[in-house]
């Protein structure tokens, strides 16, 4: 599976299956419905399903913790563009949760999309003890999004690399560590450290490109406002380093992070992560 | 264990633990702190311990999931408090959460709070089937207490007393329904099914006496703001019965509930909670 094939193969099963769910009640299941279904490269479900794939994982299970990934993802960029957080109107093209639906249920939308990704996980097919094992992993690295939400808000922040490293580690690495490691923690993988940094280091150039976005690109093409870490004054890499030296910071932790995948045997998700790296970088 | 005993016993041990989660930052981890110790009953939390004792379960486990859904409960306050939900500035007798950190902390701390007791639940020793149904009742318990903040806080509800009933259930009885039921759990108890029914008519009485006490009561005795129910023109009870009537009907489901209790062979939990209604309908 292509990453551009990935959207179209993703989507409308995510979206069956949140219908699914049982919730009955039509307003609150649109609501709970309108970020995670509004858009999104779906990037992070895709490595889960591409690195699964190549170890044999069946397609239920791994876009089962795609769907968990994806909700917990737009929950926490709801709670992001909440106005007394980051006060964004524009989310993946379309009004902000908040903006759409008012800001209550833009918090309660939020903590539940939060939550419910635990009773997918707990749900899988899959020998308990496994289970147990995504379990403490998800909720370390959701906990590590909360927390470097929080740092990445905090109004006396230093001006400091390592606690901009903190903050990349934690508010966006978290959740690529866990894409990258579940698939391996599934297949037995006993070397898990080393893939759980994988993915911290992929993450991190991830959120590289995303600064260096911010800063060049247009709404257009973000499905976001753009310019708004210089507006906030965010501690981002480029109060450190030039564009140019960012660029080339990222792409190189880029490749490299892949680079080391494929000494586990992964190829096809490592040539296709390698291919798409001028779309991930652009969109 | 005596209720009165209990606050005594249980906050120095929830403090303790919640300091030893390694949490280094310091002033996150106090903006954490800040609502579960602020005070409280502990009403949920002792349910747990006690009925667990009866069944000879260890201090330890019942703690820590007292310590879970107390965490709970107090992000489901903190966001519940927030100026685009409730809009209290009081509670548990201090400023809010949102009052004393602002906003943007409140709504990340309640994030964190809320998933924080998974990563307690998944890590108990307990054999992984008991711990694995723990979840999945907790996770369930949680995702209604949401949506029935959702139901409460909608500006559209129906004058209906099965609608209101759905705001009982869902809201508060939610997470009383896992207090009665979790020790149950862990001691192999076949009809689980019951236990949660009373669990849940608990609820119920208790969240009755709770609009009652919003009528009638002061700050000093409450903690937070009285009156609120009527100034914002709350769905609760009182809109259907009288004041009299309304004392009367909690007063029989919260003995009622009691009542079934003690035929699971629980006596001194059976003892203790029909002792301290008059504490629990005043407090």
């Amino acid at each position: 599976m292509t990453f551009s094939n990935f959207k179209n193969f993703f989507n409308p099963k995510f979206e069956s299956f949140l219908k699914s769910l049982g919730i009955k009640d039509p307003a609150f299941l649109k609501m709970l419905l309108y970020t995670p279904l509004a858009g999104g490269k779906r990037l992070r479900a895709f490595i889960i399903y591409s690195l699964g794939k190549e170890m044999e994982i069946s397609d239920q299970i791994l876009l089962k913790i795609g769907f968990a990934v994806e909700l917990f993802h737009s929950a926490s960029l709801i709670h992001d563009d909440l106005p007394s957080i980051d006060n964004d109107n524009l989310r993946r093209g379309k009004e902000s949760h908040h903006v759409k639906f008012g800001e209550a249920n833009a918090i309660l939308a939020g903590d539940y999309l939060m939550l419910l990704p635990i009773k997918i996980i707990n749900s899988l097919h899959l020998n308990i003890e496994i289970i147990s094992k995504i379990i403490n992993l998800w909720i370390t690295c959701c906990l590590n999004v909360v927390r470097g939400e929080y740092l990445d808000v905090k109004s006396d922040k230093k001006l400091d690399l390592n606690f901009l490293n903190d903050i990349y580690i934690l508010k966006t690495a978290a959740l690529f560590k866990f894409c990258f490691t579940v698939p391996f923690i599934i297949n037995h993988e006993k070397n898990i450290e080393k893939v759980e940094k994988i993915g911290t280091d992929f993450g991190i150039s991830f959120q590289i490109l995303d600064d260096i976005k911010d800063e060049i690109s247009t709404s257009d093409v973000l499905g976001k406002t753009p310019g708004k870490d210089k507006e906030q004054d965010k501690l981002t890499i480029l109060k450190f380093i030039s564009l140019q030296e960012a660029k080339k910071t990222s792409k190189e932790m880029y490749f490299n992070s892949l680079k080391q995948i494929s000494n586990f045997g992964i190829k096809k998700t490592y040539n296709e992560l390698k291919t798409i790296f001028d779309l991930v970088q652009k969109s």
